[in-house]
């Protein structure tokens, strides 16, 4: 019943154009396509294991720029390019250590990782009494008292009640961001996070932070600490708060770099002018070999490529992919393509992105007008069979939050989300936890998506 | 506005009893619960690694059968029994083994195992001429002439474009039974069937066959072979149809033994005598350690009673668990269970079950009337916070189908089913392959709907 008036809606909407049944088929092939014939599953398995971790400004980045550009020259497209951008480069350096010492002479060895952009400690590393604390207003509250001389450990679990567990990773991430610039103005001497980790184990995430404004002799270092390492630490301060910590990290931020985004498009036959942009970031983290975060919006993007040229759909639209060098560490590459865009005059219809990671699809976020979501709330009906039906208004993630100020619709893939932080920006994150059916499926949803707006427009 | 209108009706249809946000709130702290105080991880770990695999008959069986009772026990539920059932039993043996020999002196080791229920080969094996067919279909057109003196190979790959991957199963799943009954009539000496696998690898999927009226001395061996095994021996006969396949196993049929199935219930203070059932197999296949199939169900239904003991909940109706012994390779458990139940007049509501693996939950499926549906269907708006709100009618799943006859409302957990046919009945089966969140979340949303027929009825 609901269908059939669903039905009698949409051609009511959509008469001038196309039927459902013809809609309802050309998506039954994209999906089709993607996973039985598709390029996603190949693509990703040279990303992560012959190109491997990608952060700006490394080997592999460039690596990386140089794979993609030549993968999308092979899908014989209009028009490929890289677009120059000056990226930051930030290393680790050798693996990072850190140990609890209970008394002298016995301590015990936990894994940390350094966070993207801190500082070196000194050559022969930090010793000092730890102060266990949730959160930046707890900071405040102790003072410089407490805190000064101390390595600040900001200990907050993730919620593991909150099923969106992206929601649960925005809660804190703060913390991580944050942390070493808020605790110097206490006098801390180093911070130590709780990796952002839903379960307890020894896998240190890193991710990014800032100093902002810090002045450069004020700086300090900013480390991440396994789940298990903060449970072990934090139970042992319970026991002897006197205890001392070591860590030692030799990162270093350099120069900005020159790197690329890399373009590609397929140009529309009926309005080459409007541009339905798939973007997402090339870059990664250097533990793992980024699969999740994000090889599997790389290759699902320029998955919908590759499916419209296979199956001969030409768009009215221009379709684009671009995949931007930098996200992780700045906004880099997105905000040179908006820049260049913007004195091109470009104009994006509509802006896509897949970053997620490359699990079960569930739907897609729209931010957008409530006019135009009434409309594209509709096309939901066509994800049911795929389970991929869950259409909502929200905020649009970071690699294209800048097209909001271009009048863009924007919208971003959504999975499930149970596992993500397990592996995210992790040594976990790697090619083994992909799916093959997961991430092809995300590369037809995406697929879909992209007909339904070059089909229908918004 | 949607919201609204449903409040409304809510508080229309149920003003009688509690309100809205009282039931959302409640639904709220089983989820919390379970994601955080649960007992179904650990129960699992236990069940799965320290059990072992139980197939119906085994000692692992047994000992599963005591495990359960002692858990339920240990809730302090208001009753805990066995009930005794005879069960068939079927044993592997050892290892089966099979080889392609494409000339005398060469042959290449594939990976294959017996299907529960078949006869052994003669004990210096099988060697055969092999016909490569897809259907039972393509066994009566070949015929006689084409079959006798030959090893059957029915490979049919499972549709890899079907999302729903259960019905991709079911399109198959009648050679794996029928397939040795029906090339017997063509004079067929062995059936090897493609595993019903999603993905190419060397695990070979076992599962129940059967001979159906087939006499004594007219059984042929039933095998499956891995899907990369398939592959290669279809490629191979491509480039040699006379080639020699041979096949040796030693599995055997033994009399039915007594086993029991497990029951724990709490009663109900207004409807004692109306029973909310939560029925599912304890039994698995013997390769693996049947994690998903179905140790999740099991301690995602024994979860629905430690939720409503822990956090307090006295149900109005009875919530009984039953964990059937032998699901796999017959139904003996819930028919004797059934049998027993029918005598005793037994009224049973609801009978709801968890069989899709520990997977994240998506849903739940209704066997019932239109008018329940409509009910039921309500309720998903509880659901949509978990992510798990697809409810519709379709048939139940093997545990709990016999209730639709005593006129029970039955309703089957509904989980992402992508990777389900990779582990099923297979060595991959195993408890690494299980995730903490998503197994607790469907004991959780098993505990919701349960607690929603409670309070609401049906």
């Amino acid at each position: 019943m609901f269908r059939y008036l669903f039905i009698l809606l949409f051609f009511h909407i959509y008469s001038f154009s196309q039927s459902f049944d013809e809609t309802e088929s050309k998506i039954k092939s994209l999906y089709n396509f993607s996973l039985t014939q598709g390029k996603s599953y190949d693509w990703l398995e040279h990303l992560s294991n012959q190109v491997g971790s990608r952060l700006s400004g490394s080997l592999g980045a460039e690596r990386a720029v140089e794979w993609a550009k030549q993968e999308l020259e092979n899908l014989k497209l209009d028009k490929v390019w890289i677009e120059p951008v000056m990226v930051p480069k930030w290393v680790r350096g050798n693996f990072e250590y850190a140990s609890i010492e209970s008394s002298t002479g016995n301590s015990i060895n936990v894994s940390v990782c350094a966070l993207g952009g801190s500082i070196a400690t000194p050559s022969n590393g930090i010793r000092a009494q730890v102060i266990e604390i949730r959160s930046i207003e707890e900071l405040k509250k102790l003072g410089k008292k407490e805190i000064q001389e101390k390595i600040v450990f900001f200990n907050s679990p993730m919620d593991p009640t909150e099923i969106n567990t992206f929601l649960a990773y925005r809660k804190l991430v703060n913390l991580r961001r944050n942390g070493a610039k808020e605790a110097t103005k206490y006098g801390a001497i180093a911070v130590v996070i709780r990796s952002l980790n839903l379960v307890n184990d020894d896998f240190p995430h890193t991710g990014s932070m800032s100093y902002g404004k810090t002045k450069l002799n004020q700086r300090i270092p900013a480390l991440s600490i396994s789940t298990n390492g903060a449970n072990l630490l934090s139970s042992m301060i319970k026991l002897d708060p006197s205890l001392k910590f070591f860590i030692k990290q030799n990162c270093k931020n350099y120069p900005d770099v020159l790197s690329y985004n890399v373009i590609g498009e397929i140009e529309g036959y009926e309005y080459p002018k409007k541009i339905i942009l798939i973007a997402t970031h090339l870059d990664s983290w250097d533990l793992g070999d980024g699969s999740h975060d994000n090889g599997s919006g790389v290759v699902q993007s320029m998955e919908v490529l590759n499916n419209f040229k296979s199956l001969k759909i030409r768009p009215r639209h221009t379709i684009r992919v671009v995949l931007f060098m930098n996200n992780e560490n700045s906004l880099s590459g997105s905000k040179e393509y908006l820049k260049n865009s913007i004195k091109k005059s470009e104009n994006h219809l509509f802006a896509l992105e897949s970053d997620s990671g490359g699990f079960s699809p569930r739907g897609f976020s729209f931010d957008s007008s409530t006019q135009i979501f009434k409309k594209v709330k509709n096309w939901n009906q066509f994800f049911k069979p795929f389970f991929a039906d869950n259409f909502y208004i929200s905020d649009s993630g970071v690699d294209i939050k800048l097209f909001k100020s271009t009048g863009s619709v924007l919208s971003s893939l959504k999975t499930d989300s149970q596992k993500y932080f397990e592996y995210h920006n992790s040594a976990q994150d790697i090619f083994s936890k992909v799916n093959k059916r997961e991430l092809e499926l995300g590369s037809a949803a995406i697929s879909s998506l992209v007909y339904l707006v070059d089909t229908f427009g918004l």
